[in-house]
């Protein structure tokens, strides 16, 4: 920590912050510059509050945290890539694990909520056939208001578990509460933490505890620095199974629904060794723009997609505007691999089983 | 709901809209312009689906909503100022009910966190005898970082109404999940929401069911159209007492750790009849801003403060940057009643038990 | 400056630091914590290119500035509040001279656009006798579409002196680009440069050097740093009499036109000694919050304001939705003087000359 | 125009709009909804003033524009890509001309500032031999603060016409001011407005009266819409070779000097005819970010890149910190081609003539 004074500041001044550092038990270096004075803080641990309360102390400008805040999910001290594979639980016998991080681009596909046994079946058909390793859906749905539909909850977890038994797909659909956790860890594969629940801390911490993978999407104006705290959150609790997924943050702009931060995706691998997706669908808001935002999502270095893709998206219950149809999807996924390769990634074959 | 067919669009395009509109049960009208046709759809119930699925048809260039979406929280349907009424529970005999909504302004003050039975009693004393009508203090703290001081819990709730016992205040303070919204409950007179669980739908609907006031703060990014939203969730569980609490907006400006957006006062009252408060702590971040944040909120129209009050900010566990001293606070009160009177509010006086 | 290393950095990595130090003529104080070493820049001075090629070099995580870069425009240096005072050129004789950054707070008011001469000359009387002090009124109008009006030019200026000349109020009008810098000085009294052209250097040089007070409009999206750069450019070319003028930033939300930053008042307060004002009219875009924003900047610390008011604001030719009718400003002013004394500023009788 | 009637507008309300709009020479059009009015507005032209005139009529909720407001920059009404052909001035015999809109990626590299003779033609050389086809550097430089370098000014275009002279890159260059568009012109192949200038609105039509192609970078907080609006300022001069260039825009997040949006890549061309670039290094503001977004702005779909390159980038006198060097450059230029080849385009070669 660095304590910059005021040019303003008088040797009391100085003298104050020196103390308060000191009886906190940390050390206090002086630099005496020309304009100004700097205070550097060795030692440890720093106490959570000193910042703000060294803020405040008169003749202080600005204090500056130095020491590295991301324990587990930063790679300072975890300088490699982690990988995370799964084994769709129920998928049939010779079903390949879906590893998430690796040379491969993940490809997850699926539309936006579980609608109906026929419409979930249909759809993780066609998403595998077309080539994706994991489908989404969700069967308990946040939505802005409360009059609209919100999901088929267990039964939707049932058509997915169904849908998984059939294709092989590993299953990822979203929890929304702490209660909810086991019920849903008893279908899914992964845990998806949505937008609105990014620093639901205590869904975090029960994730984290439920011993699968989770992913976590970035709130609406989430800071990346509060995103790899969110992981910290879920790693905390033991499991090291996290993985990030850039879904477009709010901004002024309203030509989409979102904007894609796609510089997300290199700031992210600089500072964490977890793996991070792009979700455009969410992020475009547009059917016709998600084409667009997975072909740069996978250039600018994304480890997969997460894309909405429903038999009939003009009919879909939620999201329809920014879902692309299952013949769109076939034809987007070619795309995918010609880019994941000029990058130097691959789409895995997923023929093996169900042809 | 009005479709505006872009300029290229052709007979069969506005036909195959006709034919959407007519399926879902409603009647389409066609305006005919020189350059553009426009669809108008009259009748009800719009399903919630349509919008997105007409935006993605042939020729659309635009759908836009037009019916009142803010049924329980709109002022459309209720036109009157919603009055919301606390008898602090567990007060001395005599405690007046605090009224927020009504000509008097509400001043709440607390610090941010419960620290201990000491720092509470002499927080809720010195407020009081300031002209505050209730007590913040949380016991259960969302932090960013898994590794902060996360409150008290119940002991800290404990430590509240022993407050509220001795001084009569009404006590608000955070409930972060449902589980723990009944035994938050049993302790607080208003449960507050916030910023980061302002889309937590099942939370909101908890807080519905629980048959007290709720406080609604504003999350980090949130739209005003949201911010209804949020309480529409509340409201249709039965719970009309909400109210709002602006407590400043991510924006690109770093000065302030949020930005006030206080035309949100002007703007909620425009489109509700609930009531709305300032909390310039959070908005300014820092102490020096807390004043001038307070009387604009104030002189803007809101219906309440809530401010950051500690006896000893500069030892805060948390927030103390932004919390002012109980002596801050004793001479800021006068001020806030000072523009309160020019804006034809008042303060109430709240000598009447304690003294 | 302060160079902190990350927690890789090597000692090579830290010699490298140190010696791109010193070759710049500077020297370098090394901190060795137990985690992360710092290295703090001492001497004068430092190159303005200096930050950015250490933030490059290996083992460096961050390079924070420390000196105060705002030279003229900072309180550092000139602690007391700057007072500017304006004498209205060709004025009736007897007309007192506007002060902005005094006690009293200056009100500003007129069209968007000056349409007619008999347009202009019903706004100044009603502002005048309303309590304004200054007229607005832009001869030059920059608007986002090329096919919209675009104000009367030099003739526009014409009818501004003229009202000057009956009613004594000061003028302040847009100039937007270098050569009409001439031609505009010889008729306003203060220079107004918009928000699109708040970092249009090349201008505000120009302005600096025409010896007049001049309006700096915040940027849509500019930092307060940037403005205090803004004023900086003016400031450099030896003209003191600068003032700010908040009038709302861009931000993702949709109710109002900008977002009034009303915490910028405090916080340039802090930073710097120029005068600040509020434009409630553009900040809201709607004129029914034109009131709500207007009290809250005075309360908040403001020096003045200026508002949109024409005579018949639902025929203006440009802004008529933010603009309130010169029966509404008679409503309004009663409004501000009231909450600027309850803030302990006036609001300046102005019956002195005309009645 | 649409005008939407809130649902306690009454008869009266809404007779007073139909008036209004009649009264403009226009027809109006009556839905009448259950629960609400709407009113459309047939016939032109529509009097830029009027939806502003109409939001405040009583009984108003909202006026919704509906006729395409892109005469010229939008693809209504010119379907087909427009490609621009640069013939660079005083370049070799021989030198093929830079098409830019075509299949072909644009690839635009040089320093942030020409900062001397043999820094300029060193990196020319350098680009050239890579694989671009246009050099940028800045004579006139935009500096947020008055004391930092701003370019050798004439002194500068000489530098970069040598360079044109020997490699035949063509030239693109920053012009700040209407006054300097001639100079400018005599030298610069490309005008580029930079983001400040973005709506500085008499420059935008000086250069579109300069008759040579002209890139617009995108304001700071500059939406699509009032992007192609500048278009329509250049082009509305008789100049239809106008290009965009996307380089970031201002958000909450600090990770970055900007954000990416990467999304105006597929909302441009689906509302426009112009090509349009990316700028990675202005949106990065970090070296290491350079290559991924390069990268993901191609797969977007974008014509072309322009990227800062400096032989010396730890010594540049501006933008050191996004700035890669020569070196660096060679190893992305492969990678850029490899994913131009992905999405269908080609990545000129370009030794024809200097080797």
């Amino acid at each position: 920590m660095i304590i910059i004074m005021g040019p303003n500041a008088d040797r009391d001044d100085i003298n104050h912050v020196i103390d308060r550092v000191k009886s906190s038990g940390l050390q206090a270096h002086v630099i005496e510059g020309e304009a100004q004075t700097i205070v550097g803080v060795v030692g440890t641990p720093i106490p959570p509050s000193l910042q703000e309360n060294l803020e405040t102390l008169p003749g202080v400008n600005e204090v500056v945290r130095v020491s590295t805040k991301f324990k587990l999910s930063g790679r300072d001290f975890h300088p490699h890539n982690t990988r995370i594979t799964i084994n769709p639980q129920g998928a049939p016998a010779g079903t390949p694990p879906v590893v998430i991080g690796g040379d491969a681009i993940t490809v997850i596909a699926g539309p936006c909520s579980v609608e109906s046994e026929e419409q979930i079946m249909e759809s993780a058909r066609g998403v595998r056939a077309a080539g994706a390793v994991a489908l989404r859906g969700g069967a308990y749905k946040p939505r802005t208001s409360p009059y609209e539909f919100r999901g088929l909850g267990e039964k939707g977890l049932e058509f997915l578990a169904k849908a998984r038994a059939e294709t092989g797909l590993a299953i990822i659909t979203e929890v929304m509460t702490p209660a909810d956790v086991e019920l849903v860890g008893q279908y899914t594969d992964i845990f998806q933490i949505g937008a609105r629940n990014s620093q639901n801390y205590l869904l975090l911490e029960e994730v984290g505890k439920a011993g699968k993978p989770v992913m976590l999407k970035r709130g609406l104006s989430m800071l990346v620095e509060e995103w790899l705290m969110a992981a910290e959150y879920v790693m905390a609790q033991g499991n090291p199974d996290v993985m990030f997924c850039e879904r477009g943050i709010r901004t002024y702009e309203t030509a989409t629904r979102n904007t894609l931060d796609v510089s997300a995706v290199p700031v992210v691998k600089k500072l964490s060794h977890l793996p991070i997706l792009i979700d455009p669908s969410h992020a475009a808001g547009k059917r016709a723009f998600v084409d667009s935002l997975s072909l740069a999502g996978i250039a600018a270095g994304a480890d997969g997609l997460m894309i909405e893709v429903h038999p009939d998206p003009d009919h879909a219950l939620s999201d329809g505007a920014q879902t692309i149809s299952v013949d769109e999807f076939n034809i987007l996924m070619p795309k995918i691999a010609a880019v994941a390769a000029a990058v130097g990634r691959t789409v895995p074959a997923t023929s093996a089983v169900a042809d």
